[in-house]
This record gives structure tokens, sequence and C-alpha cells, in this order.
């Protein structure tokens, strides 16, 4: 590997992320990392303090990415709607971009040690916040009535953080269409509008109480 | 242990389930299971092959109740729509009941070797099918209008099988709430009747096209 430290640093995260993406983060040593790369385990010691530093810089990576995306998603409208539907498309988006990486922070940062673990957590916590608290300011604009935030923050979440393991470049839609898709499926439901009024009266509709 | 084979057998599998849903699959080991029940190592392989066959029997017997509950859930009513409800009111359900179960068997079957990942790919294909069949039959009732069937499919999964990361039994609502909430989500999303109308210029409503 003929590169600049940076360069060489980054292949190695690269190519680390997609072996624990595949193998998971268990069932891959360095020996293998380094193996893939063709250069020697010292050359990861050199980056790297061990195998576990390697996957907290990939998972710590991926969730800072996830924060800015949604932080810029929010300044491309003045509208709060507009805000949450720019906020899923990018957060769906990445889950193609860095599918390895987001693989890693949605599974595997149970492998890491408590110091570690907390730092994820934290951003966890910030990525939570950030759509509670602008589903909170649409609840406030009368835009969603649904009073339970926190269940439709973890219905986004288990939907955006499902894509990773069905969505396939060479499907038919791109993962922006996908994107678009869920955003109207969170935002509208599947229910036509017939269907719509005509069921309010079998089940209570989250909008319609 | 003094029980009969079929309780002793049952009693290592939901002591395996426990471990292996909270230390993972790679991180538990036969050993840890029988100390934990307090009995021979030998004891666990009278009735279980190896690790892999145990975790095989876990993920599989999950599958079968899931596929279960699924088709029970469509005869409790004639109308699809309630069908569907019931459907997602059960798979939720069963995310509380059967909570390291289904962990296992979203996360973990990768472990499984070839013979036994298929038996298990089979079921999450009878599971897909399950949905989609019903989606269609809706579809052609002229219930829901969405064309992208596989993505309304993926949408539920994501949202249903996300619900074991978060849902604690502490919780104010009971899961049954919580299931009835996310199933709204899904039938009428989360905008109310106004939002809905005003924002269909700038957005591609599912069900508005």
């Amino acid at each position: 590997m003929q590169k600049t430290p940076q360069l060489e640093r980054g292949k190695i995260i690269d190519v680390a992320a997609d072996l624990f993406a595949q193998k998971s983060y268990a069932g891959t040593s360095v020996r293998d990392i380094s193996h893939a790369l063709n250069v020697s385990i010292a050359t990861i010691y050199y980056y790297f303090k061990n195998k576990e530093d390697l996957l907290f810089t990939i998972i710590e990576s991926c969730g800072n990415d996830l924060l800015l995306g949604l932080n810029q998603a929010c300044e491309e409208s003045p509208d709060a709607l507009q805000q949450l539907n720019c906020m899923l498309i990018r957060h769906i988006s990445l889950t193609q971009e860095k599918k390895n990486e987001l693989k890693l922070f949605v599974e595997e940062h149970d492998h890491l040690s408590k110091g570690f673990k907390n730092i994820i957590f934290k951003q966890h916590r910030k990525i939570y916040d950030t759509y509670v608290e602008k589903l909170k300011e649409l609840q406030k604009l009368n835009v969603i009535e649904e009073e339970s935030i926190p269940i439709v923050a973890f219905a986004i979440f288990g939907m955006v953080n499902w894509c990773y393991r069905w969505y396939r470049e060479e499907n038919k839609l791109s993962i922006e269409e996908v994107a678009q898709k869920l955003t109207n499926i969170i935002f509208y439901g599947i229910l036509n509008t017939e269907a719509r009024s005509q069921t309010a009266s079998f089940l209570s509709p989250a909008g319609e109480k």
C-alpha cells in the first residue's frame, strides 16, 4: 500500500467496516483485515490500538455523519414538516451510502467496552432527540396529533434502520425514491382517502381521535 | 434438575435463548448454558447435537410461532383490512412474548450453516409472502393505492422488528396499545386531516397520486 498516512488509515477503516459487516465483528480478526489489505499486522496497530478501537472509530464516525446529515436537512427549508421530510430522506439515503457503517452502528455497538459504549449511546440519544424535537414542533403547529411522540420516533427508526437489510442498488427504484415512498407511508399511511374515512369507525386512527 | 425430558429440553431452550440474546450467540458457550442451568454439559448434548442445533431449534420454533400467529390472525375477521390489523397486533405482541427468540430470529441466523439457514430463509419468505398477499388483496379491493407493495411490506417489518429493541414491560403503554398505535401509523400516517390536504401539493402522498 503506497499511500499517505491519512489515505492508508481511511483504507483500513473501509476494509475493516466491510469485513465486520460481512463476517461480524466477533468473526473478524486483525489478521483478516491485514490479509485483505495486504499489509502487515503492525501497520494496522500503527493506526489503531486494537480491533475495538477500529470498531469504535467506524461507529462513532457513522453517528457523526448521521447527526450532521440530520442537522443539514433541517436547514434545507424553513417549514418544519419539510424539514422532517428532508431528515428522513437524508437518513434513508445514508443507509445506502454508509451501508456497512450503519449496520455496525445499529448491530455491533454491544461489543464496545463501557467508555466507548457511553459515547455511542450519547449519539443514539442525540439522534432520537433530534427527531423528537422536530415531532414536538409539528405537534405544536397542529400538524400531527398523535400524543405518543416516542412511539412515532421508534416507528421511524425501525422503518429507516431496516433499509440496509433489504435495499439493493440493483433494485428498480433509487434509494431516494424508496426514501420518499417510506416518508409518505410515515406521513400519510397506506390507506387511501375512501378507506380512511370508512374505517375510522372500527379502528382509532392516530390523527382522528 | 428433576424434570421430565420434555420439561428439561424446554428449560435448556429457554436458558440458551436468554443467554444468546443477552451475550450474543458467539459470546455464549455450551458450558455457559450448563452452568446457568446447573447441569452437566453431557445433559445439554443429550438433547442437542451442538450449540448450532440449539440456535436453530430456537429460531425455527420462533418462525413457526410467528407464521401460526399470522395465519390465526387472518381467521379473526372476514374483512381483509381487519385481518391485516390483527396480523400486525399479533406480530408486535409476539415481539414482547418471544422477545429473546425474535431477537435471535432477526439477528443471529447468520451463524447457521447453509442447510439450517435455508430452512430459516424459507420461513422469512413465507412471512413476507403472507404480508404481500394480504397487501395485494387490499390493493385489489381498492383500499390501498401504493403500487410498491414490497416497500410497504419492508416498512412494516422494520417498524415491527424494531419493537424488541425499545419496548419495556414497565412502559406506560401495554404492548397491545403500542401495537395498535404502530398499526395506526402504518394505516393512517402521522399527519392530521388538515395537514394532509395542505401538504398534498409539495409532497406526493402514497394514496393520492
